[in-house]
């Protein structure tokens, strides 16, 4: 793998982009330390120097000396690229070169290239009302922030995807590599069709250590590491060393071999075809440089450059301490800024010339700001795929089936910008219509029996693999760049994501207050096979507490749509996938349920979010005797069975009906949120309001807390009570059934209390009759399943 | 790797263990399908047959032949080993020997064995009141109940840590190895001590599918597969191949050679000793068979053994369906029941020879009921690392130092049965004093710098790997094995693992209801780096939302701590480290921060829970205007400095300053919930509480919804606002300050409406002079630093 020639640049070439790294790392210890005297243009003191020092050295200069050498590549090539980086506060590795290439100044006039705006870039970096050590989103060129650890290589890879004139470099910490995203993650490359995707070189850069300790694949034998790459279907390049010059050397070399090798790939491929490809071995490089590489050697008498010590500010308590503010002075000197900077300030330009112009510049280059390449999904028409609904209730279908419908529409329409993604349940989540215009993504062996329903293809465009990390890295790289998708999960085990859902939000809610980034595509999640249908899978399949993690964040960005039935969810559907800028999360389940809105009234009620359901109340107009609300499928179901069965028994009782579709419309704020006015008037002021909630009844109460009648909000709503179960036997434990509701109206209505004492012994023994036939036959009762709505 | 003999099973041996593995298989079909004619004494008829077919025929007949595997092990060894099943729906193949092995029945006594128990046997399985199609708490010999994939490995390690003498046998799904935290669990053979620990045997079932896909795994070439276990550090050992007989012998021959080398591997590093020993390559097993092996070839016309079709039900619609009927009467006819059982329904005793006996059996082994193994900690008196606190609020110290030194001394008294797991994270977390008494656990290279702070040992007790997923994995399997530990990490990044705490709290939830299941050591998590020191790392670092996934679990299992300084910490955890069956969540900032309490009265205050703080309230035994509230380090330090602002600028206010440290006092439901009377005595009936919280606000609204004074509760907590601040700048943007809570006392105090409009531009004004120190120096004012509490 070291046949490359030794030494591929020339003596200028040599200098030029040694220079240029140089000045980058002089701009990482400036960020760092500095925030006055940015040029040491006067000895330094002690009143130059930040008086909190933040930031991360350690991984900065590597970072730099992969942007550079990326830089080279574009350079020679035309190549368009953007860089990820990987490892958590190595930011000064990457602002640096950004600034120097101009792109920061343009966009932060004050951030100029000169003396003061240098000194203005210097103080900002992790200072109050600055910027971050990540790549955060204000960093241009940036669509990963790292930091949370693991998702590198999934974004990269997602930012590959349909974009077959991209090169996506992206540099993977060591430390990050112990995680378990990133070590699934590797597998990426058996998803990557060469003919129509872009590429991915990753450089798993080993520095050796993490905070306090060595890093596990630095410290294991070199062969033992190659092995796993090429396990993981790599084929590994070595750089290994500390002398710049060499190692410029051997990294320019080895970006030649690896670069001339992906375009014999994608060559071959391209002459292939799309839909005839296979997997190829990709090149992937492993870097190996000291920590904290040519800083502080060592400090009062402790190794640093090379070791753990290096990993934040290598020199510290410089207020106070003469020899370390020289250290940190001779430091800075060492890489001569007086070579590097005019008189202005400015980066000279034949060092300048290292790096690339306009956009080719990988911190201008449109990808990264993908808004600006985002085409809207051409959209056909959500009504064509109506379910029929005549008379409220009376009819059934599986819910996302016809979603399944709609999205193979999209997908057929958008073939270039579409994906779908999905952890190996996309059938099992009926959704599989959308394989009659795209399988699944498949580039390994295949065998005879696939042709029967494997609905595999080498240029498939739903992405199917068992991790969820996987899957939503790919999907948010997809997004980030410009393109759109959905993505199908099962509803307990989309807490594995929580944290990069958290992480896309913050993302977003940041990116709403950065005029230059472009809005993008929302991310849009179905959770299916949810809580009331893990009846048979039991307890541990059974947590709709992914909402409570969606409500936390800024809601300018989240949503949740709980549709009752096909036309909401095809309507709410319709919306997310042409809304930008927000994580929709849609809540519907897979199974057969009744149906009751007619494709004109479901866009109604879905665009209002909340609505009282005419004919399912018999309050008309007047104020009713107990509010009933549904929020989700089956315990909309729920709500309307108690609602019969209490106006069967009382001739006189007014109940109104009230659907919940948009979560977020009874929040008391945000741009969703009902007014005050709107609530009360469809909640009443005082009347009891028997809530029945898909997800943990407590949500409700937190979300509602200051609406005026949030002292009658009685919720029902899973509350972790289950095991192995028929539906009905579910929702009975957990007090969803309409038999509990039922006698919870009666217990609310203070005029039911006397009279309804005989109804409530009826109603009970109905859930025991319904429980009793369960424990026997294995299944629900037939006149439960059966059931429709009387009126 | 095949150089073993090929048969080293005598024709006996083979009959025996077909035979065994026979009836496993039958009882697997017979509890997916029957519930009645289990031996079928009778043709089979509709009648038999369940009514709803669940459960998952594909992995089955693989675990239950590994199973039967590792018995003849146990058996030619006298091996004391345990099992775990990885795939997901597997439990018939696990509860089918279980079963045959006799523990079922001693436990289960109506599921005899004999034909009425095995009818009863069958019929519970995945039916209304019985039991899961997973491993779950229920089966003997379980701790791992599988289905949520990706724990598997990381459970297995857990087990085998300080278990010298144990042979861990995990199963791991082809499916399940697609998940990030199984990918990176992997490595977990980097921190086994041969010397001290036992042996962990992985064995990879290729099965080849998913639910309705193939799997990675199992369709790269067979060469890349070997590649990438010896990459992550094992020897693979191939078994392929379909034909039982042959399988056998190539299974027994395989166990052989890595049960030998296991041995091999053993008896080197217990010769070097713990101390000295570095990392072995380890065996593993790669195992080939068809999904679905030995059931139905093809079902009306498509493939279904050896591929996706094998997953769940292979034959479904018997109802109605005679010749489906017939196919599985057939089906369950080549398994030759006569030849398997007696009359009475019970395994002729010649076949069960193919398994041990009494707690040989790995359903009846001690260590997969660990709680019957646990000895209690030997517990220094935590007193001794008491912070010396003279008078409240008026010296600092580091949180969570003492409690390293707690650690340490139960480090050093408990050295088998106790481990510390943290991410890279025991220093930067303060908790160092523990290497004092065990050292990080490194087995791979060292170099000479290590010597310089590095604390990493062969032998260290420390666990420190970079994947939260891979710890709590080997925490849980630690603790479900009897032993104790204890896990500290950042707040923000505790997210990665929502998901498994989840999980283990529904384990526990289900334990609590099996009586013969014993109590195990709770799961004691440390919070720390918590959101209010996040702001110089910025927006992404800020996210105390793992406490809202925490309290959706069942109150029986779940606990949240705050304890305000070091003495109430320190007494929590004592408290946590004795506790049984939990999971506590204990949060507390690293940094250094004001102390309150000597250690007399935060052993008083943190058993109670929550109370009046007398020598902070000057309401003296009357109503106050005000109750103040502080949950939490930081939201307490701010509600006391705006007591003291109150206090200092309203000669006549009476405020009531209250601290919480155990979160679920607050809520209305669960064992350590405050009763009405006490809740109302300490926070009022009808006065303003301002409540100070640590994680987001809405949590506290939700836990205390039904207390008689929630519409007065106005609580401050993180509200998803930061970025790169000062802590008292975060403070401000998120209103938990002191200036902001004494404003926000002064609006909610009717008599202080008029005369406090001064005091209220006073309190803003030098907020903004605070937050425009911060800006100019990047670091809060001296005064705010600095500050004391005053009276």
């Amino acid at each position: 793998m070291s046949e490359t020639p030794p030494t591929p640049l020339s003596t200028d070439e040599l200098a030029r982009i040694d220079a240029f790294w140089r000045a980058c790392n002089y701009l990482a210890v400036g960020m760092i330390y500095l925030m006055d005297n940015p040029l040491l243009r006067e000895p330094l003191k002690e009143a130059h120097i930040k008086k909190r020092l933040l930031g991360h050295w350690g991984a900065s200069p590597g970072l730099a000396f992969m942007y550079c050498h990326t830089n080279r590549i574009i350079l020679a090539h035309d190549q368009e690229a953007v860089f990820l980086a990987g490892p958590g506060h190595g930011a000064p590795g990457v602002l640096a070169p950004v600034y120097l290439e101009g792109t920061y100044s343009k966009i932060y006039p004050n951030k100029s290239e000169d003396e003061e705006g240098m000194k203005a870039f210097f103080k900002q970096f992790s200072f109050p009302g600055g910027v971050g050590s990540h790549c955060t989103p204000e960093t241009p060129g940036s669509i990963h922030e790292g930091g949370e650890l693991g998702y590198s290589i999934s974004h990269a890879f997602g930012a590959a995807f349909d974009n077959p004139d991209l090169l996506v470099v992206v540099a993977v910490g060591d430390g990050e590599s112990e995680t378990g995203p990133l070590a699934t993650a590797w597998h990426s490359g058996k998803f990557l069709n060469a003919a129509r995707d872009g590429a991915v070189l990753p450089i798993l850069h080993l520095n050796g250590y993490k905070i306090n300790n060595p890093t596990l694949l630095a410290r294991i034998p070199e062969d033992e590491l190659a092995s796993l790459m090429r396990g993981y279907g790599w084929e590994p390049h070595f750089v290994a060393g500390d002398e710049p010059m060499a190692m410029h050397q051997q990294m320019a070399a080895t970006m030649d071999a690896c670069y001339a090798r992906i375009q014999e790939i994608q060559a071959d491929a391209r002459a292939k075809g799309a839909d005839k490809v296979s997997r190829y071995r990709w090149p992937m490089i492993v870097l190996r440089t000291p920590k904290g590489w040519t800083g502080p050697e060592s400090v009062d008498g402790h190794k640093v450059e090379g070791f753990w010590r290096a990993h934040q500010v290598p020199l510290s308590g410089l207020h106070g301490n003469p020899e370390h503010l020289a250290q940190l002075e001779a430091w800075m000197k060492s890489y001569k800024p007086q070579e590097l900077f005019d008189e202005t300030g400015k980066l000279k330009p034949e060092i300048r010339a290292a790096a690339p112009t306009g956009n080719l510049r990988m911190s201008a280059n449109p990808h990264a700001n993908g808004g600006l390449l985002r085409h809207s999904l051409r959209m056909p028409d959500f009504r064509r795929f109506a379910c029929d609904v005549e008379r409220p209730g009376t009819v059934r279908a599986m819910n996302t089936k016809p979603l399944g419908a709609l999205l193979r529409e999209v997908m057929r329409h958008n073939k270039d910008h579409f994906r779908v993604f999905g952890p190996d349940e996309n059938t099992s989540n009926k959704l599989d219509a959308v394989y009659e215009v795209s399988k699944k993504l498949w580039l390994e062996e295949y065998l005879p029996e696939d042709e029967d329903g494997g609905e595999l293809a080498p240029d498939g465009r739903v992405m199917e693999m068992l991790s969820e990390h996987t899957l939503e890295g790919w999907y948010e790289g997809y997004v980030l760049t410009g393109r759109h998708g959905f993505f199908a999960s099962y509803e307990a085990f989309i807490h594995v994501i929580d944290s990069m859902y958290n992480q896309h939000a913050k993302w977003l809610a940041i990116c709403n207050e950065i005029p230059w980034r472009a809005p993008i595509a929302s991310l849009n999640m179905l959770i299916t096979s949810t809580v009331w249908r893990q009846d048979h899978n039991g307890f541990t399949h059974q947590d709709p507490g992914f909402l409570d993690v969606v409500v936390n964040k800024n809601p300018e960005v989240a949503r949740i749509y709980l549709p009752p039935d096909v036309n909401c969810l095809l309507s709410v559907a319709d919306h997310c996938l042409r809304s930008m800028n927000y994580i929709n999360v849609i809540v519907a389940d897979k199974q057969n349920h009744l149906q009751y809105l007619s494709m004109e009234a479901a866009i109604k009620h879905c665009t209002k979010g909340v609505g009282i359901w005419d004919w399912a109340s018999n309050d008309e107009g007047h104020e009713p005797d107990v509010v009933m609300v549904g929020c989700g499928d089956i315990p909309t179901k729920e709500a309307l069975g108690a609602t019969a069965l209490l106006r069967e028994e009382f001739d006189d009782i007014k109940i109104r009906f009230v659907n919940v579709v948009d979560l977020m419309t009874l929040h008391h704020e945000g741009p969703h949120a009902l007014s005050e006015r709107d609530f009360d008037s469809i909640f009443t002021m005082d009347k009891p309001v028997i809530f029945n909630f898909h997800g943990y009844p407590w949500l409700i109460h937190r979300l509602t807390y200051k609406h005026a009648n949030h002292s009658q909000f009685h919720v029902r709503g899973y509350k972790e009570r289950g095991n192995i179960n028929t539906p009905l036997e579910l929702a009975i434990e957990n007090e969803i059934d309409r038999f509990s509701l039922a006698v919870d109206v009666i217990d609310r209505v203070p005029r039911l209390s006397v009279v309804g004492a005989h109804a409530k012994q009826r109603f009970r023994d109905m859930q025991i009759d319904a429980r009793n036939y369960a424990f026997e036959h294995g299944i629900d009762m037939p006149d439960y399943d059966d059931w429709t709505w009387p009126y």
